[in-house]
């Protein structure tokens, strides 16, 4: 197998909603900061480029980029310079005019993938339209990396998608919103992603924000997950920090989990998809 | 909706491997201890008439037993006497002479639901023949209660399948194999089934067992998930004892979870099955 082991990073940081200059220096801090602590496969968050919460399309079109635009193309830049493969949430004004919530895998300055969201979150569905391509699976120096935004991690049918594309790592720019949870429990977005990461053996590295926008508060939870699903990097809800954990990517090949038992062959696909 | 309020129960029990009377003694005695403490929906573990490590194909043989054999004839008279639905794991000796990993669903003295498992784990696939048939979602006097066992619930396709049939309430009789974690994390099994429930906002109730068996070990991780896929009964870890909780099953027909959002609606059908 021509993967090993790799540092992963998540950089959990905060933005400002139409700050792109100002979004562009804070997402490039993170960056050199993860690599710095070694770093090679680097995760930011959803919308990275821009914030979130969006008041109206027009402030949308306003910040929205094509893929080959000021953010993207930094980025891809830095990707070269750091010598890490850079995932990283955008809006993206596609080549028909329409906008979507997207992502990049940058490496060696070259966009080797760009995804778009597939299942929209709430207001999202009067903002962007929704993409309709698998999530991509790309060979890297590293690993086979997988690419999918947020909410469409929760839909168990997408990422298996990934998972039989070949996916050692799944890569998720999120931006989680906060809701109440019962006292002492892990917020359900991490429990969600565990049980994604498990069922599939396959790592996955979330990517949250921190810092309130326009009222909303995040999970504020990147967490990066081994192929058993549990955390190999600290959790520190809500705070901005570097999430960084050294995965085994050879161990997501390995999809048995008994002498008989295999997380993917064992699908009963005569009866399902 | 004609569904509301309802005490549900798991009783984590130990149970003898080969010791028929003994387990209906065994798994009698905790459904009254159950019923006596209010619940109306009781589940017991994955092969409760019997215990699960057998030696054999003969010693599963001599165990195994027809649907209307004297372990299910016991529970159904049970469940009429008590005015409860119960659900139990047994090993089913098909007309065909083929030997299954079964559960029934009993209500009223009848059998309203047997299912077969259809993801076979470990020595299983050498033991038994899987099954073919979906999940079966029984209405029930206190809502529509799905069926299946063990390993099928980390299949999320399984578990979709269950939550489009209409389950308010998954019943899951499984016996899961103790394996090392890592310190202060929750059993993986625990994990999916908090997924499996919020993904779907369907509530979920697994029932293991305890008991060291042939020298293995069982996490004894019994608990029962509200739609949000939290805990509402205490989890016990490897005790004896009857797990328990009220759950508003009416909250299960409800899918939004957020103004424009909904778990099954929101699924990709135009790209996925």
């Amino acid at each position: 197998l021509l993967v090993s082991s790799v540092a992963v990073a998540c950089c959990q940081i905060p933005l400002r909603i139409g700050d792109a200059s100002g979004n562009r220096v804070r997402t490039e801090r993170a960056v050199r900061t993860a690599s710095d602590a070694g770093a090679r496969v680097i995760v930011l968050p959803e919308l990275a480029a821009t914030g979130y919460l969006f008041a109206n399309p027009a402030e949308l079109h306003a910040c929205a980029e094509a893929t080959d635009g000021p953010a993207v193309s930094a980025w891809a830049a830095l990707s070269a310079e750091l010598g890490a493969v850079l995932v990283a949430g955008f809006a993206e004004r596609g080549p028909d005019g329409r906008i979507y919530n997207s992502a990049v895998l940058l490496e060696g300055g070259e966009i080797r993938a760009r995804y778009r969201k597939a299942h929209l979150w709430d207001r999202e569905k009067a903002l962007f339209d929704p993409g309709d391509a698998d999530p991509p699976v790309v060979e890297t120096p590293h690993g086979r990396i997988g690419v999918m935004i947020c909410y469409d991690l929760e839909f168990p049918e997408w990422v298996r998608r990934a998972a039989l594309g070949g996916a050692d790592l799944l890569a998720v720019p999120v931006n989680w919103p906060r809701f109440p949870r019962p006292r002492r429990e892990r917020p359900a977005e991490i429990v969600r992603a565990q049980a994604a990461a498990s069922e599939n053996r396959m790592a996955i590295a979330c990517c949250d924000r921190t810092g309130r926008e326009r009222g909303q508060e995040w999970v504020g939870g990147s967490v990066i997950l081994d192929q058993d699903g549990y955390p190999a990097s600290a959790v520190r809800l809500g705070a901005a920090h570097t999430a960084l954990a050294e995965l085994d990517l050879s161990a997501s090949r390995d999809k048995r989990i008994s002498a008989t038992n295999d997380v993917l062959a064992d699908r009963r696909t005569d009866l399902y998809g």
